[in-house]
């Protein structure tokens, strides 16, 4: 990923290079000073005097000789991604979730809130806060907070705009609320962008620079890079497949618009599904359960076998399906990869989007689209929250690490 | 606009610095060395040997003392739009297009072919590299070829996937036909990207880096400008609005996909409107009108203030407001520009497309949106194709004029 700083102007060049080094091991794995070096074209004596430094730091570490070219034996550099941690945090409607995680997207404690009800927004938010600010003052390899919040989410002012069913979370500026409020920087970001940065970040890919994460939970949306670019918008609304229309005449929705992808296939639209005429009882004690515990029961009972319902998650793939396409002559991505609870009805599910997607979209961008489902270890949005974090030490290391960026030491 | 490209190594420094310099003087216009040096924090030294060569080379050129800061005066310098030349070629399903353009996007000349049938594909193939080579053999001043076709075009391959109701021009390799024929360098890009750029480089906006052209006409589909980056996906078939579906349930497109935008607004889409039940002599002579001539004709009446023709108009607009809400809640650019023969229905197209957009999108997304039509003062796929090789110029200039990158000169 390359990100707008970057773009550097001379004067922040020592942490540009420094950022594209860390960038390369992060991506490559050990490597030799030789290997950095081809890779990004600087000098040998550039690369000697900023990998002393960063291995001052801790951020990268000596692995011992490896093979070179030619047999020459060199040593090996590699990322040292359990040096310096981060805290991500997701917020979707009724759950919110911390984890600590390394700088390589591997978590070492998660915490689950209790489920959220409307209500419980404010005090959720309060003890976000003091879990944070505990963390970090027992834990000083942590250095930065990632988070990830549902979209239509206004990056600028830092509100979300509409959130079905659970309008509270308009009321929170997570911004205001969350900036400038703990000891390490903080980054906030879309959900579905979020997961969209762990798959490039953490996941297994064709290509880290070319593709869309397709969230579907309990609401959907989709984070896309496209060439290194994450798509964002001009206020962080882009991509919010979920309130794309597939039916200019279809189901009202919460928003405004008609026909949002989000009213068909989310975890709410799957109980409204389960309780139409015909599918009663598919689900037993439909009515006491939360939408993503009626999708659990759902997905186990279609893993078992259960005739009804497979065909119940084969009318949700359906709708998948039809956001796959939209996101295909949308976005062209080379790998589409669903993630969240609706991604747990497994390969039932997948090979129904494929099948129907394949019926609707031309066999040359069929075949140059890869759709799969989440490889993540952990779930793909809170994943996503430390990429945030972790995205924004690769890119600008020396924010995080006191002292790095001081010539004289 | 940045590019992959300004992401040089050291090695292209200096080509980087002074694409910089033109770039900055194109969309600043006259401006001092000083506040070229503000702008790029490139050092006075640099400036002052990279302007020189540019001057000698008449890339650009002084104009003479300008007031400074604390009022000292000091030279100004500005891009010589009119030094060099492309030649621009639009194709469209039945229409092909050459026009001459400086590298501002004024056109010296245009010329338009026959209208295309199926059969003449292959032909006309043959007639536009003729025009191209007499032009570069008269004409010394052109540098580059920007030519914009419809889409799903496959950049990485060269081929169109799918073009409703002219399927011939599938069989044309534009890549192979064109970028190795001509003494200058040649660009393809999909017509409603090449849009976009024209928007971007020569066309009034609130934020040439925030945009999405929404091309209507013979086909439909968009290009989208999301913070400096040219949405393209990874086989250059992004964007595609045409075929992004409106209706799951709707009218079947030859793509293969049920209820694309582009079966709903298109001239063809519009024709057929025309032809149903109820709206027979809203346009006399109806069946013998090419469907971009039945259009014209429609938004002459709608014009003259026929309640008849206005109506179709309001309900072509319908169409396009629900493109809009889609390329608002998928890309959320800063501004929507709609262009090509439906953008000609003018102000009774625009006024109903805002309502239903405003109906529809929610409030705070609808008052950053600026939705207008182009103001281009050519067609805007054809002032695309121009920018598309405009934009080769600003960002590697040495490419197009002989000797400039030779240090020892």
């Amino acid at each position: 990923m390359k990100h707008a700083a970057s773009e550097g102007t001379p004067s922040s060049m020592s942490e540009l290079n420094r950022s594209r080094i860390i960038d390369f091991l992060f991506h490559h794995g050990v490597s030799s000073r030789a290997q950095i070096a081809k890779a990004t074209g600087l000098t040998a004596a550039a690369i000697t005097k900023i990998t002393a430094r960063l291995i001052d730091y801790g951020v990268i570490i000596e692995t011992g000789t490896m093979e070179g070219a030619l047999n020459r034996r060199s040593i090996g550099l590699k990322f040292n991604d359990s040096q310096y941690q981060v805290i991500a945090v997701k917020f979707a409607r009724s759950l919110v979730q911390i984890g600590i995680f390394d700088l390589s997207g591997h978590s070492t404690a998660i915490h689950d809130f209790p489920s959220v009800n409307n209500e419980d927004v404010v005090d959720i938010v309060s003890q976000v806060k003091e879990f944070i600010n505990r963390a970090i003052e027992t834990n000083p390899a942590i250095v930065a907070v990632g988070m990830a919040v549902p979209g239509p989410y206004l990056a600028d002012e830092g509100r979300i705009i509409s959130v079905t069913s659970m309008q509270m979370w308009k009321e929170i500026n997570f911004k205001d609320e969350f900036t400038q409020t703990f000891a390490v920087p903080t980054f906030i970001e879309h959900d579905a962008r979020s997961g969209a940065l762990a798959q490039s970040l953490f996941g297994m890919h064709t290509d880290e620079n070319s593709l869309a994460y397709f969230l579907i939970g309990e609401g959907v949306g989709a984070g896309v890079i496209d060439r290194d670019n994450l798509i964002s918008g001009s206020r962080g609304v882009a991509t919010e497949i979920g309130h794309v229309s597939i039916d200019v005449n279809g189901r009202p929705c919460e928003c405004g618009n008609v026909g949002c992808l989000e009213r068909y296939c989310s975890t709410g639209a799957v109980k409204a599904m389960l309780q139409e005429p015909g599918n009663e009882g598919i689900v037993e004690d439909l009515e006491a359960l939360l939408p993503r515990e009626a999708c659990k029961r759902l997905f186990q009972k279609s893993d078992a076998g259960d005739a009804e319902a497979q065909r119940i998650v084969r009318e949700i793939a359906r709708y998948v399906a039809y956001g796959c396409i939209n996101i295909i002559y949308g976005y062209n991505p080379g790998q589409i990869i669903i993630g969240d609870i609706i991604a747990e009805a497994g390969n039932t599910l997948l090979d129904e989007v494929r099948r129907i997607v394949a019926e609707r979209v031309l066999p040359d961008l069929m075949k140059s689209t890869a759709i799969e489902l989440s490889d993540l270890p952990t779930d793909a949005t809170l994943s996503g929250a430390a990429a945030v974090a972790a995205s924004q030490f690769l890119r600008n290391p020396s924010r995080f690490v006191a002292g790095m960026d001081n010539p004289r030491q």
